[in-house]
């Protein structure tokens, strides 16, 4: 009787899991990587390969379209068309980026100034919509009705996240369920569909692809909490350099919405003036997180991804046990890892 | 023996052109407008069918839906699949106006305050990826890849003619070569790739279609070469109160490169000084109009339209007469009836 493997800790089971993943997956990658260089191109102007090379070029982790390449090679996928649709996933992802960074007149991003700072609003708008139909072209490629139908569901619930977001933005009403309408668009929409086309191109069981898409939807979920709990320094709130940044944009992302519900009603009036009117003064940063802490907001957001990471690993067991499949598995306790 | 059709001049042919082609697909456009109406809405935010209908309300000529289902109907089409393909058009056109309007920071289109006004870039932005988006959704259902290859090629080429605008708008050096190829990307590709999407719904031969597509890029370049002459008043040069829009921005439309062309050293030197510097001062308008006069760029420009709308009344001479026919020749004659 062999022992079963021993239960890892999120911080070691995502330990590396990353670049196990990049690994099993990096000849396709490198194809990927290819087609990126190759579908930036544009006969008639350079403005588009340099804005699209500024933000693509600067790496980011290609963890979309990792998802699609892993999936695909998960259900026995041996064709070229995975190549493809990676490479569309992630035109999407940069597409949605670039306008993301106009709408938010955000500064940095990947560690660089933002196109929109280099080149201005006026090239990233546009190229934006460039990334957004060369993907399109790229799915035309691949010949399948049925995953264009999938990305383009995802392209436009993406956008309706993101409409939530600005129409909710600095609201406390609306609380979690909002909260997760908006990054169920905004981020889980196309994890779901990055995952969920691997598996379609590979002409999984619909069983199969069902998994993948619920996989990719967990995923996404616990990937935008810890990314909303990081701006707070993380479960431990221990604030890095780039924090705060969604505190001093009265977000109400998950840490705060948890401590507007727990917290008493002096609490309470402080969230108000802070995120509703964004009336924020010298230590309100350090009030928050105090009340965060108090209130057990931080680790109670922290469960909520651990929660979601489990149902991504639960959504892989029908899959037979294999490298890429524990690769997956462990990725969802990488995401999570990250707020500790 | 029957007598041939007198030859119409251009303004007796396009009078009524617009309204007999109206006439002749209006229960179809009914359901364009209802299926418009339908897709603009959104499950989880009501701003994004307040910015959509703002614009699409407003109205417009729905020219480009309307050779949709007018080429579909030529081709004998009796489904439903041109209907979903025009409100598709529409709602591409409709993204790419939002998205200028935010580019070009224009503070009124149709007549009233621009959604970026109202709304906001923001808004304006993401609005523009949804109706973008949703026009996909709209092309998956006819399950066509086909068509979805012509419009996702085309959404590419648009994008591509404004990159090349913006990086263009105040140079005298590309000369007519950069400005067609500008205009065949941000005007005529749609123009085209919605007469030849009306032609393969329907299932035409491959000739029907290809002279549909030319049909479509003619009228396409036509129309805009009349829209930027109207912008001097057209052929008459009788400014309008929205004219001299272009030349305050010091865009080189064609009216402006064939004076440059034209002109003497003294004249291109002005050209100069208006266009590339941008150093404009009172007066200026009435000296540009006055050289465009005397070289005969206006009627030139004008010229141009007519070949092309020339090219686009014959690429219809493969199918047989018939009042729909008749309609889509005319209106070539309407596009360029509004230059006189």
């Amino acid at each position: 009787m062999t022992q079963p493997a021993p239960m890892l800790s999120p911080e070691a089971a995502g330990a590396g899991a990353f670049e196990r993943l990049q690994a099993l997956t990096a000849p396709e990658m490198a194809r990927v990587n290819a087609e990126i260089a190759a579908r930036m191109r544009s006969e008639h102007t350079k403005l588009i390969p340099q804005v699209a090379a500024h933000l693509i070029g600067a790496g980011g982790k290609r963890l979309r379209p990792l998802l699609t390449l892993a999936a695909a090679k998960l259900c026995g996928y041996a064709g070229d068309n995975h190549v493809l649709l990676a490479t569309a996933v992630e035109f999407i992802h940069n597409a949605t980026l670039l306008h993301d960074d106009v709408v938010d007149e955000s500064a940095r991003r990947r560690g660089r100034p933002t196109a929109n700072t280099v080149f201005g609003p006026k090239p990233s708008v546009l190229v934006g919509d460039f990334l957004f139909a060369r993907s399109f072209q790229l799915m035309v490629e691949t010949g399948s009705v049925a995953v264009l139908g999938v990305l383009s569901n995802a392209a436009a619930v993406i956008v309706e996240g993101e409409v939530l977001q600005l129409a909710a933005a600095n609201s406390l009403a609306g609380g979690e369920d909002v909260y997760f309408q908006v990054i169920r668009g905004k981020t889980a929409a196309l994890f779901e569909a990055a995952a969920q086309a691997g598996g379609m191109v590979a002409g999984a069981s619909a069983a199969q692809v069902a998994a993948l898409a619920a996989y990719g939807d967990a995923l996404g979920v616990a990937f935008q909490i810890v990314d909303d709990l990081l701006d707070y320094g993380g479960a431990s709130a221990a604030l890095g350099k780039d924090a705060g940044d969604d505190f001093r944009e009265g977000k109400a992302t998950l840490p705060v919405l948890l401590a507007f519900a727990r917290g008493d009603a002096a609490a309470q009036a402080f969230w108000r003036r802070v995120i509703e009117k964004r009336d924020q003064r010298d230590g309100d940063l350090e009030t928050a997180l105090r009340l965060m802490r108090e209130t057990g907001a931080l680790a109670a957001t922290r469960a909520r991804a651990e929660t979601h990471a489990a149902r991504a690993r639960a959504a892989l067991e029908i899959f037979p046990d294999c490298p890429l499949k524990a690769a997956l598995s462990d990725i969802a306790a990488f995401v999570v890892a990250r707020a500790y």
